[in-house]
């Protein structure tokens, strides 16, 4: 699969998939029962969303060409970026074009159309570049927008990050699947990569099924177990014979065998896979405490929380760059250059015009361009006066924002290292904090930053409505369910986001309540085009930036080098 | 767990797991077909080892207290390691200890003797410390044995490596579980520690049952997705209804549905977790080929492929020292001395007296000490002369070493990450190169190792009786199944270790055909001590060395304090 990494630059016309990716950086399997309203990927799992999609004509198309396991000469042609000699052999000069949004979409338009020399300016409303890529350290601020409902504990409220030296939090995305464009990004910028631990044997998981916390290889051991026992017990008593030769049932019968670790009566009665009580060492160790019956596993509700990691967006491994994911938007920026970013610029209206755009920014005189590339969230967008037309505007308005929190807790020892033996990866549960994370970096460091929560929907909404104190404690009372008493003891800092209330981005990330319009948004309108994940199958996700990013900088490219 | 890192200190006098672990560094349940002959554990994972272990009488104890997921009070009492302050409580003086072997164990014994001020002298017969715990560096020379029965094509060679600046190659032991000692004493000697990616969603499988190699993902997704649908099916048509109740039936279909991916007819029909052929990004992405069938899926055979990461020493995360494996056993040296190891001092007689040890060394003058610890391979300590008694020599007798070996392949440009979208991990097959390791360090640089063969048993045996440029072109030449053409190409260097044919080791780690004598070795004989991964249930794992030295370290000290 050559061109995993550079999937088509250019719109393939397709219709847009409403749901797909929307609850990407939160698992598409891996959402809470509690944030059914954040759409049909989060509250059904893939195979609810998939089959919705057919409904809708949305699945992907099925290929019934042989598998390409290696190469794959169907695969689309990689992306080819602008350059220079592109208007030596056709005539022509690099445009002008003015960029709104220096979040990911924008810079990596910005830094793309430089490969050719075009002369961009990138806006941005806030005071800093990255839009969601946020990563949080010491000696930074986050403020928060008052709730527009009035349901907020706050009106607005300022926190100032007192993270140590060499802590970070990563409050907007935090991995990267291998197949994701992100990664030959970094490669491209020299962002040096380190593995994140997605999903953990050794974490935990606690569902409202569960007396108490359970290690996911406890867990998992045992519902293996007991579905191999049950299917091969069926098998035994000749329920599959209809559906299974006798080769097959043999088949199954030894898949199963090392599968669920039964023994030769098929009966699941536990093994070394569920842990130990007392370590293999000097002696064989002992065993973890009795086995639970089919009817307490069953009874758990572990559907969702063993299978976080099976979906292609989230399986392991995964990768963060090293020393906090802002490490990408900074590359980019830097490419782009400083003198080409302009913070604390908003927007007020954007006008297209036979030659050029003109775009209005608060305090400022307006700015032209020969084009434009939009890259704000779409329901930001939508309000920003202009003349950009009623149907792009209505189409805008079908973005709805949905709701996303992290909190990262700074504790002055690595108690889960050091304690409880787990390494990364995550604890899920059916807590509103949704997971709790342990860091993939710093290893047997002295101090460590879990995330308290990453939650969504009704969950990140109802966290987010409180001042950051009250989400710290109300956090810190969940978290003591799985870690007990030492959850609350030697933190040293807290930092919590609260996506929808973050300035000029209000939202974590958008739900399509139609999606009509999306096809008319993936072209210009006018001299106007417009980037992000949310025009693409990988909303939530930095690589849809990027890959819409690249699509936009083609489009514009060509019509550049056609119109010399 | 608080003390899941600290195992008892001492024996606890049960009998000897002989199976346990003898395969643990190349998985427990992941073992070529073709290693039959190391072990039950090898042949029939997990279950059939437990089985016979049961039968041994020789299965951990199950304990039936309430599971304590935190904390945990019935677990034993840390490893307290030998002060100062204990003979200034209790009288005498440190002892004098001759540590015969600088592998892991013997350093391991060396530096925790040593915190008490114990005048330890290390003999080592080989010119470097670490004994398996070998990382290969460009400069570094392999040289190894000529095959006692003649079948080996060379009489003995060797290899001088040649690696890039950078490049390292973990030749034997390469990944620590999160529940190991080797944590801990990571941590206590500030070896920075990073992620060993073990398993791979991306990596592919190749069984014999199979035409191709596939993803891991897809594999899983398929087998996953057939078992759901045939129990979701048995359930539906009631052949389960003695078992389930009404209620369990309900909670297992909704465990199904998401471990599945089975819609609401329960027929498997793929879905998203398998892979894309194109990628989701703009569009939507183009599925994989076909389903296989139910029959198809089960003639892959994939029972051992698919869980050989399921196992409590190999569940993910995994990890591995920065910059080496050897790091651990150079920081152990650098604690305990130069002057204290005497590298190239082949041990020829070990002598107990009453009064003390006294140990002959090739070439050299006999070295005299109150106690010794033999921390050599079993079987070449059968064979050194002495007076340990013919029940000592009768039990070392019975460790039967058994073969491994592994080869590095250093690429100038890292096709496995650009081209197969694969960042670490393992390639699972029913091939004689067992595992293919891509590697978990170094991503997106410009060369990087793989491992182009990890095995065990008869293939190991039949690659370690080969020339180095023939294990090469027949490793190539399996290589080109899964990834073609270019596993052939671009290679810079290539290194490979036999570890039956390694000079003072002659051996991966041992069997033990009686363990009736296990019980003796982990006694004193005399004034010499026994240790290493051989005397544990972790045998293979450095982490049983490392237990073995806390042992009898600890042993050696309440004797010398109670002779005080």
């Amino acid at each position: 699969m050559a061109d995993e990494g550079s999937p088509p630059p250019g719109g393939d016309g397709s219709p847009h998939r409403p749901t797909r990716g929307e609850d990407a950086s939160s698992r598409l399997n891996g959402l809470t029962r509690r944030s059914l309203l954040v759409g049909i990927g989060a509250a059904g799992g893939a195979g609810a969303m998939y089959a919705a999609m057919g409904v809708l004509g949305l699945a992907p198309s099925r290929d019934t060409a042989p598998l390409p396991v290696v190469g794959g000469s169907a695969a689309p042609p990689p992306y080819a970026p602008p350059q220079r000699s592109d208007f030596a052999l056709r005539g022509g000069r690099p445009a002008s074009v003015l960029v709104l949004g220096a979040g990911v979409a924008g810079l990596a338009c910005a830094y793309e159309l430089g490969k050719a020399g075009y002369e961009c300016t990138v806006l941005e409303a806030s005071d800093r570049v990255g839009g969601r890529s946020l990563t949080l350290r010491g000696g930074d601020t986050v403020t928060e927008l008052p709730l527009g409902d009035g349901a907020g504990e706050a009106a607005g409220g300022v926190q100032r990050v007192t993270f140590g030296e060499g802590t970070y939090f990563n409050a907007g995305p935090a991995r990267i699947a291998q197949w994701m464009v992100t990664l030959d990004y970094c490669r491209e910028l020299g962002v040096p990569l380190e593995v994140f631990v997605n999903g953990n044997s050794a974490a935990y998981v606690l569902t409202d099924g569960m007396k108490g916390p359970v290690r996911v290889r406890t867990a998992r051991a045992d519902a293996y177990g007991y579905i191999s026992e049950l299917l091969a017990k069926a098998a035994d008593g000749g329920a599959l014979d209809a559906r299974l030769t006798a080769a097959d049932k043999e088949r199954l019968l030894d898949f199963l065998s090392h599968f669920g670790e039964i023994g030769p009566s098929h009966a699941y009665t536990g093994g070394e896979r569920r842990g130990f009580r007392v370590n293999p060492g000097v002696g064989p160790g002992a065993e973890l405490g009795a086995v639970p019956s089919l009817t307490e596993v069953l009874s758990q509700g572990l559907g969702r929380v063993l299978t976080m990691d099976a979906g292609y967006e989230q399986a392991m491994p995964m990768f963060q760059p090293v020393g906090g994911m802002d490490a990408i938007v900074r590359a980019l920026a830097r490419q782009v250059g400083d003198a080409r970013i302009r913070t604390g610029s908003r927007v007020t209206e954007i006008t297209t015009t036979p030659g050029g755009v003109e775009v209005a920014v608060e305090g400022g005189p307006p700015l032209r361009a020969q084009y434009c590339v939009a890259a704000l969230p779409p329901h930001l967008l939508a309000r920003i006066p202009g003349n950009l037309g009623a149907d792009v505007k209505a189409a805008l308005a079908a973005a709805s924002p949905l709701a996303a929190g992290k909190l990262g807790l700074e504790y002055g020892r690595r108690w889960w290292e050091t304690e409880d033996r787990v390494y990364g990866g995550a604890t899920e549960t059916d807590l509103d904090v949704g997971h709790i994370w342990y860091p993939s970096y710093g290893f047997h460091g002295r101090r460590g930053l879990v995330v308290g929560y990453y939650n969504t929907g009704a969950d990140a909404e109802a966290y987010g409505a409180l001042t950051h104190p009250r989400r710290l404690r109300r956090a810190l009372a969940q978290g003591r369910k799985i870690h007990g008493r030492k959850y609350g003891e030697d933190l040293l800092a807290s930092a919590s986001v609260s996506w929808q209330r973050q300035p000029h981005i209000e939202g974590a990330w958008v739900r399509w309540t139609s999606p009509a319009g999306v096809r008319l948004l993936q072209r210009p309108a006018g001299r106007v085009y417009f980037a992000g994940d949310w025009l693409t199958h990988l909303i939530a996700w930095q690589a849809g930036a990027l890959e819409s990013a690249r699509k936009v900088v083609t489009e514009l490219h060509h019509r550049v080098l056609k119109e010399a």
